[in-house]
């Protein structure tokens, strides 16, 4: 019954994950059956889930930094696109018995500096061991009672927006699997967009003034369809406003790629949000304060579907794996 | 890119999971990014994370009610044990691509009935593909403002107490693995405590009056150790006072089984608590009152260790997966 293992559950809890906690008495330092969250009275807890895995969501020879970064972005995509932010999380980790002392270093030290730069503490968790690396993870934010921002209240005449630019992560990917060839410097400029995406913390910022949010994790179209579906509205779009990078562009001129596959594929854990007209210069003060850029891409119409240059859009509608 | 699956995620989620969701507006019936959760001024909200996994938790046959049965009971010990009542839970589920209809049918339906006996809804969750079954899960409950029960309470004179009865999960899974024979009726018996343990949901009643609390999930001394450990306080116990069930007591008075195992072995997910002495008749009161069978086994005592009969237990710590 005896267990002698080089990596102990009890070593990486105290080497690696303890100090993930910012000492906040939340978490019991890590010593009690569970944890328990401060709560506001003018406040509204949101709680969100996500899990990666090996072989799913990331390769196993990935750097430990780029799946610290993976868990938290999905997470934190999900929180900030319902108007919220972020204040703790958990952390359920199987790891195979072999993982080694300086791929915990290198992924609970990406962890911290993710924690450090979007202000938010580990509050507990579990771990197991398991033959893949799978990751689970629950995040808590905060939003003003009343402010919560979602998919469903976009309205004829809005404008839609967009976050960021569109379709940088799914490049990174096909380069990734060798499925198109560019030169060095874009090579590594489009698989460190695939590695380590960020989210929009846009959301954030205007839940007073969106009517509609969602982050894009299941593509562009696919994720604007779920801001207009099961209502009587549609989006018309113009392909020449949909923002894509420089480097994007060129990709697209010289046919390496198409703006069908950077619409329809990928996690860019960008923002598309809805927003009356009146709120427009409002909404464009708030992007320069915060230096994010957004983009202006289209309207909603009273004509049901996606339209692009009023050509109708067919979606395929992807099967999703987050129900909340 | 097309994907037709016989049983597709969406088709988990509409035809098994949405309805655990009761219609609570928390949810926006999994249409969102993330969920919420409703908070009151008067309490303080628990959190606890737990994951289990098929061939270290359960075995890959076992009756899918108990591996619901598991992750449910896990989370609620760990929710009970600080005193609080459970509200709500997401759930990650890692299936494998070939899982039938009636697998998930049988495993929901059981959520449904602790869902309902214990009142408590699905907020939200995640759904992905693996090759074993592997389950995570975060459960939330409330406890009256600044009545957070926890392990580090326990003063010198304090009743230590225990709920229900000893080993038995352990016992259960002796025999599952063949490695002792008994009657056939007993045996049935015993596997049963293992595949559907039940938490003990003591704690939410006596959040006033205990000292400490914590759920055994690591065997009964390995627990205790954990309510006395960085003190300077002991434990002493009788062992004629330890509950064990007439059917455990016969195993061991036909030196089938011995106590030192029922006692260092197993997930009994009862509640070991201790108790100013004063308090005694009125935790004796609520034990009655709410039908749950408690012991008291013994005082806590200034002389750091465990004593049994006053002989001193060395309690070998094994590595645990839990940090919260």
């Amino acid at each position: 019954m005896k267990k002698i293992k080089k990596i102990s559950e009890d070593y990486i809890i105290n080497k690696f994950l303890r100090k993930l906690n910012f000492n906040k008495i939340e978490s019991f330092n890590f010593n009690d059956d569970a944890a328990f969250l401060k709560i506001s009275k003018n406040k509204q807890l949101i709680v969100t889930n996500d899990t990666i895995l090996e072989s799913v969501d990331f390769f196993k020879d990935d750097p430990p930094e780029s799946i610290a970064n993976k868990i938290i972005t999905y997470n934190l995509s999900d929180i900030s696109s319902m108007g919220s932010t972020p204040y703790a999380y958990t952390l359920s980790l199987c790891l195979p018995k072999n993982i080694t002392d300086i791929w915990l270093k290198k992924f609970t030290k990406k962890l911290l500096y993710l924690q450090n730069k979007y202000n938010f503490f580990l509050v507990g968790g579990d771990l197991s061991k398991s033959n893949k690396i799978i990751i689970s993870s629950n995040f808590f934010g905060f939003v003003p009672k009343g402010k919560i921002l979602n998919r469903s209240g976009a309205k004829i005449n809005d404008d839609i927006w967009v976050t960021g630019n569109i379709g940088e992560s799914s490049i990174g990917l096909l380069l990734k699997k060798n499925k198109i060839k560019i030169n060095k410097i874009d090579k590594n400029y489009f698989i460190n967009k695939y590695l380590y995406p960020l989210h929009s913390s846009f959301g954030e910022k205007i839940y007073n003034h969106a009517s509609s949010a969602i982050d894009i994790s299941d593509g562009f179209y696919g994720d604007l369809q779920n801001i207009i579906k099961n209502k009587n509205i549609g989006a018309s779009l113009k392909s020449k406003l949909i923002p894509f990078s420089y480097k994007a562009k060129k990709l697209i001129r010289n046919k390496i790629i198409d703006i069908d596959y950077l619409l329809t594929s990928g996690d860019d854990y960008e923002l598309i949000f809805t927003a009356n007209p009146k709120k427009s210069s409002l909404i464009e003060k708030l992007s320069t304060k915060n230096n994010i850029k957004i983009t202006k891409v289209g309207k909603i119409i009273r004509k049901k579907g996606i339209f692009l240059n009023n050509r109708q859009i067919k979606v395929i509608s992807k099967s999703f794996q987050h129900f909340s």
